[in-house]
């Protein structure tokens, strides 16, 4: 049997710090993603290079990826808005560039002010200006629900994928499932689809939420249908369903559990992901998620007294 | 499209109420059962007829089995340990007899404290012993995996199923993950192979825990594989992930929202259905699972308010 394995993105020091209203100390920040990486993790969102005053928490971000960058082996994405801070991102050493947009038109205008079509522009231009050097990461949003509008169909996120995918096909494409309201028949159908009608995107991802509880389901069901790339927080960092609109990223030590019960590799120690995902719980005003944490620890705390 | 449906069995009145350690008024839990009746729930695990000493909570058992059986429609089955408490539950009306046993040595002598081979001979005598009139669910239990030994060969479990079926073919036959710890491609396999091995079986039914966030993409995978019934528990009461060795039911609540997205019709109707989940997790000493009903409580109070 040959060896199976996928690739994790940690987004936690990204999606999931940001959603914490508390500043987080940038030197507590870059402890986690060096923990994360000593972990085995290869691959974050480290941080976001954005407005200062719209998102406080990511105002390090210059620190946060000069840090991150010195840890071998360590693919560090961060996530720009717009072409003029891709250019910032850039000038403080990014070699890999997140961009997103949503299918929902209602839900692009809710959060970047622009239809759908006007971000599919700037993404153009972004991918020509990010040269060669830089690698990009599309996130297309509500790709199969929308938190206003409800399912889109399949065919609306594929109109724009391919119209997108012309602009830089050798972009990695996520499919991202916004609400956490998608199930796994979707999401493999869609991404089967996809997958057929766009074969020169060399890789696609997933990015899911766990808010109705079927983060993992979803994500096995993108493994099913042939995708390797899985965006996943640290201790489920990422929203909390007790607030108004957010939504829990699905949790690292989740995704990387199952993956390891079932024989795929990740790479990542799970023992030391858990340590890491417990301090990150911790932090305060964070809202934590995923199952596996606190079986694992009350396994370990079982076992030894 | 021809109609997609499964049934469902909230374990919720025995297995829940089971590892509440405060006893339950028996008129709550006549109105909790009545409720998810209202609901939709056609089938419900009411109580178990077992030593009122080892199992104080279940001391009301002849009343429970009483008032549910007057409700329209509602199969009402029941657990027992040994032919004695069958004899008796037989005697007080029941018509669905639940009973079980492991797959795993060590678990099963933790449990009833026999081997597997005396328990299959104790189950053989209580298939004779119930007669045309009574219906007889087994549960296998640790048919996947066991706390003590880990993961068990598919065909440890084939084997005893073998022998089981022998005994009364016309069960209807549950696997159980009882840890929470198979993960879905272990589930579809082995319910596949079973179904092949074993064609006398007329109905496979799926009871799974989610401890390790499983529960629903397990519940999925059996599906896949063509089981139709499920056993859950609303408001994933049946353990707690904080309680040592204990471990949560799926939720039902999980399942059916699941299911109605998917269009696979349940005839449970979610509102009603979290509605008293929600009132089943504030029970007291209860200890809730799943994520459903948080995200659909959450979501109305935000149109709402």
């Amino acid at each position: 049997m040959s060896e199976r394995a996928v690739s994790i993105v940690d987004v936690g020091p990204r999606d999931g710090f940001q959603a914490i209203a508390a500043f987080i100390p940038t030197a507590t920040k870059i402890d986690m993603i060096a923990r994360l990486h000593a972990a085995g993790v290869r691959r974050v969102e480290a941080t976001a290079f954005v407005s200062d005053k719209a998102v406080p928490q990511m105002a390090d971000a210059a620190e946060i990826l000069a840090a991150s960058r010195d840890l071998p082996g360590l693919d560090v994405q961060v996530l720009t808005p717009n072409v003029r801070y891709a250019e910032k991102a850039i000038g403080a050493g990014a070699r890999h560039i997140a961009f997103v947009l949503s299918v929902s038109e209602k839900h692009n205008l809710n959060n970047v002010r622009r239809l759908p079509a006007d971000s599919a522009a700037e993404y153009a231009t972004l991918a020509k200006t990010v040269g060669d050097q830089t690698r990009i990461r599309l996130n297309v949003a509500t790709a199969f629900d929308c938190p206003f509008d409800g399912p889109l169909a399949p065919e609306q996120t594929l109109a724009l994928l391919e119209h997108l995918v012309e602009s830089s096909p050798d972009a990695e494409v996520a499919l991202c499932d916004t609400t956490g309201r998608v199930t796994p028949d979707r999401v493999r159908s869609l991404f089967e689809t996809a997958m057929t009608r766009l074969p020169l995107v060399s890789r696609w991802a997933f990015h899911g939420h766990d808010t109705y509880g079927l983060g993992v389901a979803n994500v096995l069901a993108a493994y099913d249908a042939g995708v390797r790339v899985f965006d996943a927080s640290f201790a489920g960092l990422g929203g909390c369903p007790f607030a108004p609109g957010a939504t829990g990223n699905v949790a690292t030590e989740d995704v990387v559990w199952t993956f390891e019960q079932m024989g795929v590799r990740t790479g990542i120690d799970v023992a030391a992901l858990i340590s890491v995902a417990r301090d990150g719980a911790a932090l305060p005003d964070a809202c934590s998620g995923g199952r596996v944490r606190q079986a694992v620890l009350m396994a370990q705390a079982r076992e030894t007294g």
